[in-house]
């Protein structure tokens, strides 16, 4: 019989910290450095020392409130994610994976056991990016960013993120990743409709896709829009709109692909004159690194091709890639077992989105568990979730901390 | 023998007033209401009454110098345009009109000829319409607008148009449209290339050709860029591409057609998320109304089922639209034989852009002479004309100018 978390308890955790940042719209905004990103840290640290635990915070801001094991030496088992949002964000993004952490412990608390390993519940800093890029916090954490450049990064208002969380009472003194680390988890809403769509509870999470960003600019000829003939136009826009179409396409065309063109800045945006100059962004992904490859080569041919039948100027900038990063066999298959044991629905899956867990797998074993979304939307204050399928998650969660920390061996 | 124009000192004319708002990449800043905009108001009055005009501002700032007839109750024969720029615009759209009216008073002087009907050139406030809609000035002269509701409007910092008039000097006495006018003559840049590829000097100028402006809205469905599979996906730039390729469908084929998507809106604007709005502005033009509605007809048809098949709302709106125009027969004809005398080679043609000539045709007798601009180029620093082209287009302003106040009958 598997442990249960307390699914009341999870979701009234919840929705006491999403006070911190309530939109009169139903979401949460809830940035990193804010007071009510300090005021949702500074309750959480409460209730963890409330459950039993010792809370340490590194130097950059990352938390971690550790469960001791029978072992106190025995490398630690760490569930995370974080409490910041977006400006225009929802209430389950990463506040479900903390929470679902402390969930672990409580319930683990109220049923006596004591694990091998020490556990850890883990908030990373800044994961979301709104005023820096995302996820600093496990990039500094996993050597991805060193600790003073990261503590250096100024925001537009010009102040560093050492001033910031010196602000905030998070500047901590734990050295970065200093003691040995067995397994990483992260509980997460999908944020995407897959689960939802499929009437799924439960996703176990096999990679990160590989992604390829692009910036892409096409130069044709502004001119005016009543008296230049069709025949003598090189209309950017027109060209763009054709390039986006074979984004969608190749998107379409190989198996478990993305590809998305999201942002536009068109030249002089005027409704009387052809447009002569348009920035865009590319997007494609595979969790198949060779499949991307070939999606990128495909994506230039094509959009050349474009760019010469319309007369137009093109540069391809690839303005950053994100390797594929397969998750930890080991723990992916203990998530099934302790999936498939609660009887929900559930899938194997892919995470399209950065995560912290993206990171740290580079580091550590790690894996995710998914959980659906409403209609697969998130970054949003529509973003929405079921109590019962998060309690589900938590308790996967809770299967796969106790057993990589009773687990004999390294992973 | 037809007359000659002095092309140095047309030339030199309107160089001498382009050092108001001259901008540093070769173009002109000369916004209506502008200091610049009086400078250049003050010299060219200067200039009218040294060439022995009488020079009367109207109720709303239009400039109207007399050159006397021999009767001088007869209706008036009148060439004008511009004085005003677009911030980013060139030495030749306007000015060219206005200084081109003034050489024609000038060559008349030195010829000693005098016509029966007085001769007037016309400065119209506010052609280019940055700060306000564009052509008020016509548009108030014509009735089509009255003109307390014109001097109410009120600029982005607040500012009504009679303040700015007042503060400029041109609030004039003279009231509106108050006299009989027998013929209005506007000379032009093409703004388009047609001239210039085909090494044509002079446009004859039949009708403006009737235009649709629409403002369309696509509304699909804002997602995360990485977890959203292709298929549940409701793209709304992917739909608006569809729909801008069928525009430009439309504008090739059908016979003598423009048709532009110049503004777009995306929103998020975020290269991780799938956009999912956009509003973007349609225009089509056709010289022929029936022409235009078929071409309407067919863009509803095909944005629609582009909509439909790619899940998304649609709204068209129909925001505005410049009714089909004819010229005046009689005046065509006339700017047409005292083109080919010139021996230039020339063609007929319609304007695609608006016009003070537009509003004014549907009041009094009224046509166009286009003389070639580079590449086609105009609202842009790059615009360039030939000394010799202007003034072979000021040489016709003259005979047919001549030729209206001479007409024993009115049009």
């Amino acid at each position: 019989m598997p442990l249960k978390v307390n699914a009341e308890r999870l979701w009234k955790s919840i929705e006491e910290i999403n006070r911190f940042g309530a939109t009169e719209s139903g979401g949460v905004c809830r940035l990193e450095f804010s007071d009510e990103s300090k005021g949702a840290r500074d309750l959480f640290v409460q209730w963890c020392k409330e459950a039993g635990c010792t809370v340490r915070v590194d130097q950059f801001g990352n938390i971690f409130a550790r469960r001791p094991g029978k072992n106190a030496h025995a490398p630690v088992v760490i569930a995370g994610s974080h409490l910041d949002t977006q400006t225009s964000g929802g209430r389950f993004d990463g506040i479900f994976g903390v929470l679902a952490g402390l969930e672990v412990v409580r319930t683990l608390n109220e049923n006596g056991i004591q694990t091998e390993s020490p556990l850890e519940v883990a908030v990373w800093t800044n994961e979301e990016g709104e005023l820096f890029k995302p996820m600093i916090g496990s990039a500094v954490w996993t050597g991805k960013m060193p600790l003073n450049e990261a503590l250096d990064l100024t925001s537009p208002d010009g102040k560093t993120i050492r001033e910031l969380l010196q602000r905030m009472g998070y500047l901590g003194d734990l050295p970065i990743n200093s003691y040995p680390v067995k397994a990483y988890f992260e509980a997460h809403i999908e944020q995407g409709p897959i689960l939802f769509d499929h009437e799924e509870v439960l996703g176990v999470v096999t990679c990160a896709q590989k992604q390829f960003w692009y910036d892409i600019t096409v130069k044709g000829q502004e001119a005016h829009a009543g008296p230049t003939p069709m025949e003598s136009r090189r209309d950017a826009m027109v060209a763009v709109s054709r390039m986006v179409l074979e984004f969608d396409r190749i998107g379409r065309q190989y198996p478990n692909s993305r590809s998305t063109c999201g942002h536009f800045e068109v030249y002089p945006n005027s409704r009387n004159t052809i447009p002569g100059l348009v920035h865009f962004t590319g997007d494609l992904r595979n969790p198949d690194p060779g499949v991307l490859t070939k999606m990128d080569q495909d994506m230039r041919r094509s959009v050349e091709a474009v760019a010469r039948a319309a007369m137009v100027d093109l540069s391809i900038a690839l303005s950053s890639t994100i390797d594929y990063v397969p998750f930890n066999e080991t723990l992916v298959g203990w998530v099934r077992d302790a999936v498939v044991q609660t009887g929900h629905p559930w899938r194997e899956m892919y995470t399209g989105a950065g995560h912290d867990a993206v990171n740290i797998a580079r580091y550590h074993p790690t894996t995710m568990i998914f959980v659906p979304c409403k209609d697969g939307i998130s970054h949003n204050p529509a973003e929405d979730a079921r109590p019962e399928h998060l309690a589900a998650g938590a308790s996967v969660l809770a299967e796969v901390m106790m057993r990589a920390a009773n687990h004999a061996s390294s992973l």
